[in-house]
């Protein structure tokens, strides 16, 4: 019997959990609306582009009586009809490789259970979505960071960089790809040569595939189960999130062609019992949409791409390469401290009344010290929008106090 | 550099993650209904109530342009509305106290990996809820049960049991009320002892209420937020899903008075950024029904376990406790192994072209050996099916090759 009083205390993993990197502005963007000025939100991937009406048309047309329990894998029907989607779009998926889930974020969550223990490495190149620590945190598994270069455009570092790194806690290599943050899309042979290094030191290699259908100038993703040789090591983690424009639907996959990994990534699924149901019958009229479908959100995507990186390189001391994909894009300013100057924005600034709010890069770099003076846009928001916001932050780095000599200007690399 | 070949395997948290003991029976019953047979479904908490038609309505009203990101503790009209239903049931919670989940699921996990560090213990009254034991290897926690006793109709075991198990490691004890699988519903001086117990000694008290609405014979189940006292240590475990007959929406709660519980629930809930949102929609109409919709839906349950009560104790060797809550009830049969004869009911059995699948009690004990002669059966179906399946039952033990004389006759206990 315990003979002492032990106080109420919040667990090691609940107190290290960090706030979401994303969010850490928000008290100051919610202060500036409240002082009248508008605020355009570029440091979020909530797209504005609609969600498909068919969607939420299917959705209507449904006769639902009692809305219960699905297999813990996803309806068959819906499994059945993504299988189709992934094998359009090139990727041999079928329905007994895929586990529907809540959203990519159960996805990452089920592959690090499944796949590493606590105290287990994860390498991933930086800099990287700022959430992966948390999950990291909530697996109780250490992210090992591999700095990829702004000036490089954030291309694969060395494979040397990751060699250099792996220990015999090693056990998974994460990449997304196109990467958010950075909007670089990795090419096959980089693909396939960090497949070939999980191969030799019987590494997963976890792909996570939100942004596929997002890719410019032509450009298609690889997907990483597509690479011969790789069916033991690849767990594809995806979203109908960004795809569909349908983020609040929480509706998301894992896939893999090893079979130990997804009976145990199964029983993962069958704790919480199944996925979201209405959440599925949306995903279900998604992937009937026809593949023209992302040929007008592409379209969409690209011009604001162009759109951002015309007026960032227009911007004195800004420098930036052209991401191919996803709709993030990295840029460095002229800036002391682009935290504080992302705050200094909405607390200390305006423009014919108006602001916007970014992401600071730190957050998406473990390493202390890196991305100080980067930042991450998302260009959701329409082009007239995207504009007024690019304005407000030219306007407001001609005054920033904290503005400094920009560093060397980023090589203006254009993805092949 | 690593310079030895490592094997790709399974994280050991995915190899000790079970197979849900919902399901260990379902290839049998895949395989009786393949044969021709008609298999009634007992063995799982999948209400045939409909889901309330004012629910989806709402869904189809929604006019919804981009099924966007909501906050991280759900949105803020649904949070109001929930906290309306909870003070309209007696429970003071205020939208600042409520955390919108992925279903009681996600409120449980986020739970353990706020208030319990890897290798901490938890203290779990059995039989308890399968699933409990995969959410504690998926945080890394163990379980310590306390036996409850079918003779004693599942009441509380005795305090002294509670605290003999106590180490330095113990950090919470977690209560379902009323209880899956036994049905019974905790007393407010029982509740009260065991929130004492955990003032004194530090402790949480983790309180799963998903059944709160379905108790019998006019009595109602005492929230574990409603104790004097237990402000700081009590977590409240929350779903629509069974409360609405509507398991497929993945939408829970998480309710603590307890700031640094909240705040850093609400970072694992950052995490995985938002709830599902047309989930939500329809917890807001749920939310809005008022409190007389319950009536009809009780009524139903409460004569399906007269039923289910009535006619298992007209079996000879069957005995059984009336359950005052939720919709299982636990019986002790007189055959040699439940699960073996559960297998059997699939495999050889059947009467009239039907039989029954049922959750064979090891499922819901952690203690080895406990509960081999119980099963859950669980009062989802109609009068007439139900009616039906018993029957199979009665047929059933009258010549099942493994029957043994029965134990000695559990107490009738009706609950006050």
């Amino acid at each position: 019997m315990r003979n002492f009083v032990y106080m109420l205390e919040i667990s090691q993993r609940g107190q290290a959990m960090p706030v979401s990197p994303f969010r850490k502005l928000a008290p100051y963007a919610e202060a500036a609306r409240l002082a009248g000025k508008k605020v355009y939100p570029l440091n979020i991937g909530q797209p504005d582009i609609q969600t498909p009406p068919q969607l939420l048309e299917a959705l209507r047309q449904a006769d639902i009586k009692v809305l219960g329990y699905s297999h813990g894998a996803g309806t068959e029907s819906y499994r059945r009809k993504l299988a189709a989607y992934y094998q359009q779009a090139g990727i041999p998926a079928t329905m007994d490789d895929i586990i529907v889930t809540t959203a990519g974020s159960e996805a990452i969550l089920f592959a690090l259970l499944t796949c590493l223990n606590p105290g287990d490495e994860l390498v991933v190149p930086e800099p990287f979505y700022g959430t992966y620590t948390a999950f990291a945190i909530a697996a109780g598994v250490s992210i090992v960071p591999i700095t990829a270069r702004i000036e490089d455009g954030f291309a694969l570092p060395p494979l040397a960089d990751f060699e250099r790194v792996l220990t015999p806690r090693t056990r998974a290599i994460l990449l997304c790809n196109p990467s958010n943050p950075t909007g670089y899309v990795y090419r096959r042979d980089e693909l396939q040569a960090l497949l070939g290094l999980c191969q030799q030191h019987g590494l997963y290699l976890l792909s996570d595939e939100a942004y596929r259908e997002f890719c410019y100038d032509g450009a298609t993703a690889t997907s990483a189960l597509t690479l011969p040789g790789g069916e033991q090591h690849v767990v594809v983690l995806d979203t109908i999130s960004k795809r569909y424009s349908a983020c609040g639907a929480r509706v998301g996959a894992l896939l893999t062609k090893n079979q130990a990994v997804y009976a145990a990534a199964f029983r993962f699924a069958q704790m919480r019992i199944s996925p979201p149901g209405l959440g599925m019958l949306l995903g279900e009229a998604a992937a009937e949409l026809p593949p023209s479908y992302f040929d007008e959100t592409k379209a969409e995507y690209q011009a604001r791409r162009d759109l951002t990186v015309r007026r960032l390189r227009a911007m004195p001391g800004v420098s930036c390469p052209v991401p191919g994909g996803a709709f993030y894009v990295m840029a460095r300013l002229p800036v002391d401290d682009a935290e504080a100057f992302g705050q200094w924005l909405l607390q200390e600034f305006s423009y014919q009344g108006q602001t916007l709010m970014l992401s600071p890069a730190n957050g998406f770099y473990q390493t202390p010290g890196l991305g100080r003076q980067e930042v991450r846009l998302a260009y959701v928001l329409n082009q007239a929008d995207l504009d007024a916001a690019l304005t407000c932050l030219a306007e407001a780095l001609q005054v920033y106090p904290g503005r400094v000599v920009p560093q060397e200007r980023v090589v203006e690399l254009e993805q092949a």
